[in-house]
């Protein structure tokens, strides 16, 4: 999500094959070079997709002859197409084995970031390797189990919130998911990119003990049924 | 939705068959002979599949020498296995026409009502026409989209709830969904049914000026507001 302030990312940790058998894998990768860049890249769909796409990320980017490296990628729009070449080279070496057992190569990504002398940016990759780029009108992406998180953020995002606002909005939205589908699951990763910051700020692993987390989760069910109880009752009944 | 005071009924009215080709159509089917049986059907999924299914249980009624009316089912079980049944007539009539073309048979449904001497029962019924009856711990269904929407009523479901507050938590929810996705639309049609009244209750349809679901779609959004900002900020930012 993007604010006045800089971008905010959140991702939980929850992967499964069926529902009996669930990991914990976290879902963000940050490539930092403080004072240079910041690349942050959220991942939805299946693992073993997601993680070949970010090891061949990594690789490209420790050798220092490879022009397909992100720490050589000179702006935001470059980044995402090196992650978007990276997944369709994925996607052509596991493609046709996933379709002859009837799955689909399904990986996604979030992508925001800012690389020094140009404006912080935020993609979302679809699974076909082409990408969209937030704007005034659409500020925030998200990927994976999107729909029951969303309704909260249409209504109270606004650019000009405070990171501790924005990260509140978040835990609440992620709150509704995990309150609603099991493929979801703590603990979440949480982080801020402070805009011309040129590195990684505030970041934190919520897990179930959280305090915080706690605390909004409960307040916000005691918060709705207020909300709820405020409107007036149907009139005809 | 099955509270004490008895069900609540409610349903959208857009079909589509692509984003260009929307229409209007009613998806509440009531069987009503008062006095003696109340039987509610709510339909989802590709409306020639709907609209065949209830044309053929609507014939089956009238035909007084037929077995399979839902007038002569003895209980609510008897009733939604005759839907179920005209499920599978439908689906062996068009599914292998439909695969063909990559469609799937998509109808579901949620029955509910009463016959006289029963109780009042809920069903939902999926397209394969096996089905679920609700109980306590899940005293709602839903069908269609059915993921924006299901937070709030998980929240503030309560079976003492008065019809006034049933309609005000299904207004909210539908309200939700309707801001979030194009393939559901108003009208709402809205129904009550009072227990043990063997008859239809009061019934409105609720279109876009509709100075009730007006003040509860624009309330909704202040008081969510209202809410989010009584919970405290995260506060380590």
């Amino acid at each position: 999500m993007k604010v006045d302030e800089g971008m905010i990312f959140a991702s939980d940790s929850r992967t499964n094959a069926g529902l009996d058998n669930i990991a914990k894998f976290c879902k963000m990768t940050v490539f930092e070079r403080a004072g240079d860049r910041v690349m942050v890249l959220l991942s939805s769909g299946n693992l073993a997709g997601t993680q070949a796409i970010i090891s061949l990320l990594a690789q490209r980017g420790d050798d220092p002859d490879n022009r397909h490296s992100l720490w050589k990628a000179r702006t935001m729009f470059d980044a995402v197409n090196l992650v978007s070449d990276a997944m369709r080279d994925i996607e052509r070496r596991d493609g046709a084995s996933l379709e002859a057992s009837d799955l689909t190569f399904n990986a996604s990504f979030i992508l925001g970031g800012q690389i020094r002398g140009t404006e912080p940016r935020l993609f979302q990759i679809y699974p076909e390797g082409n990408f969209i780029e937030c704007s005034e009108d659409t500020p925030f992406f998200q990927i994976g189990e999107t729909k029951y998180g969303k309704p909260i953020i249409v209504r109270a995002y606004d650019r000009a919130m405070s990171f501790a606002e924005t990260a509140k909005l978040l835990m609440v939205s992620f709150d509704s998911t995990l309150k609603s589908n099991l493929s979801v699951g703590l603990p979440l990763d949480l982080m801020f990119y402070q805009k011309d910051s040129m590195r990684i700020g505030f970041r934190k692993r919520i897990g179930i003990d959280d305090p915080y987390y706690r605390t909004v989760s409960d307040g916000w069910s005691n918060a709705l049924k207020t909300a709820f109880k405020s409107l007036p009752d149907f009139p005809e009944a």
